[in-house]
């Protein structure tokens, strides 16, 4: 294992939007800083369209990952694009490791985001790309003029099926409960759409086929032949390392900041879709890093003073 | 006075990045907005480049203005410009009145920002705008291989100075403690200029001139040649009809703001430069106003429901 012989003044764990954006304003702070991650771009990469970033009109998800790439190489942060496998703290400093390098750091920005959630069911995981998705996006294209289901009752979920009513022959759309609790814009444009088709108190209990999907079995009993399975049931906040280290985590799972995205730990700063935040949008976690490097700024000022 | 017949949803008062954002995603909640306000786009529209709004690499301030005023009316809210001079609250409902029209609205997201702090020392209301200037960029080019001074020590300050030592001839720097508190990256740049002079402990007492600025005397007495004053000693909130309606201020007279952008009259929210925030940029001004488009729309809902 190979280490690093100098001190980084912020490691930023993560490369989304907000890791991005904390690597981008440290850089601005003269702060020696890199930024580790698995997903170059993050999440936003698999987005189609992204046109609710203000002062950004529209913009493809995979234009949006470069941009912010460059923008905190602009301002000379480094980048190591690996995964992230332990954090602990050790007089004062912060070890970051991943498989094969182990770098130190005075603080650390902690923006690693959320994963998908999985429906739990029979025949998921047997057929994951092979007609079960999550990412409506990435897969779109695979299902054209096919008849296909996505699995969830909130937004995102709402505009996954949007995606695929332009493409697919017919969309189901399964809700849990009664309510599907969409941004208006898009309620209004599912219940307009003539290939959508929403069924309320609705659950998935089998996925079922050979090669590949060919239907599902609802938990009433019925089954409705289906090539394509899209599950947009939620997100889980990558949190596991930063709970280890003892950072204070809420009933979600997610990392509980203040209004100056601090944690609990001294020196430990979190920001993004990871935390606590009510409302999460690409530019809350924008907001939030940007606050986090301040912060780590001032922290890092007052301990060297 | 004319009276709209109808009732917003929201009102954001400020046309600035906060109040345009407000605008953008409100109207993307398909809630019935209006943004009212007195400048078009706001104070970052006086700023020269903006480098440092993420994913926005580089940018001039104005262009930036008129791209938030394009995003916010692309997703249908209407624009008013003029300066509200009152806020009420009736019957649960809030009227917004300028000098001309009365705006009626369930809920109101306050983006006023910031004005600029005076002197207050002799010389400088006489010659406002004869020499004496609060936005070097807007005025800089007036003063080509002038002598000029700056006052204040804040990262602003810096900036200014920065923008002046590349038109005039000499940049004097009055800072009135013996720290200037500059970004990093701007502070190298200070202390690398040939043209700039940084004096530390050092106050303006006079401006003095004939028909325009022609020197300086400093508290110490000294008097000092100079053809421009730049004013760059802070900022004041503008929350006087916030505290008005009984909106809780801080002792800054900043609007006090939960995480959720919510003060503490209920459906009336605030964002950006006017509110308590530790760190004030574009981009947390923006996640703000969003935030507080939200829990806006939130708020409606929860009372129609």
């Amino acid at each position: 294992m190979n280490s690093t012989q100098n001190i980084y003044d912020v490691i930023v764990v993560g490369t989304g939007i907000a890791g991005l954006s904390a690597g981008m304003y440290c850089g601005r702070f003269n702060l020696k800083t890199i930024v580790i991650g698995e997903m170059p771009g993050g999440i936003i990469t698999t987005t189609h369209l992204v046109e609710n970033y203000p002062g950004i009109l529209s913009m493809e998800g995979i234009e949006m990952g470069t941009v912010f790439l460059e923008h905190a190489k602009k301002f000379g942060a480094e980048l190591e694009f690996s995964k992230v496998t332990e954090i602990e703290k050790k007089s004062g400093k912060f070890l970051v490791k991943t498989a094969s390098k182990e770098f130190t750091g005075k603080t650390v920005i902690f923006a690693t985001g959320t994963h998908h959630k999985k429906l739990g069911v029979p025949g998921e995981k047997e057929f994951n790309a092979k007609g079960v998705s999550y990412c409506a996006l990435c897969d779109a294209s695979f299902f054209k003029d096919k008849t296909v289901c996505v699995v969830g009752g909130g937004d995102s979920s709402a505009v996954e099926t949007l995606i695929l009513a332009k493409n697919c022959k017919k969309v189901y759309m399964f809700v849990r409960k009664d309510v599907l609790r969409a941004e208006p814009i898009n309620y209004k444009k599912i219940m307009e759409s003539p290939n959508i088709e929403v069924r309320f108190k609705t659950e998935i209990a089998e996925i079922k086929g050979k090669s590949k999907v060919e239907s599902v079995v609802l938990k009433s009993g019925e089954e409705i032949p289906m090539e394509g399975v899209f599950v947009a049931v939620g997100w889980t906040p990558v949190s596991e390392l930063a709970g280890k280290l003892g950072v204070e985590l809420d009933g979600a799972g997610q990392v509980k900041i203040d209004r100056n995205s601090q944690t609990n730990v001294p020196g430990f700063f979190a920001a993004g879709d990871v935390c606590d935040s009510a409302f999460k949008q690409a530019i809350t976690s924008a907001a939030e890093a940007v606050t986090a490097s301040y912060f780590a700024h001032q922290y890092i000022s007052k301990n060297e003073a």
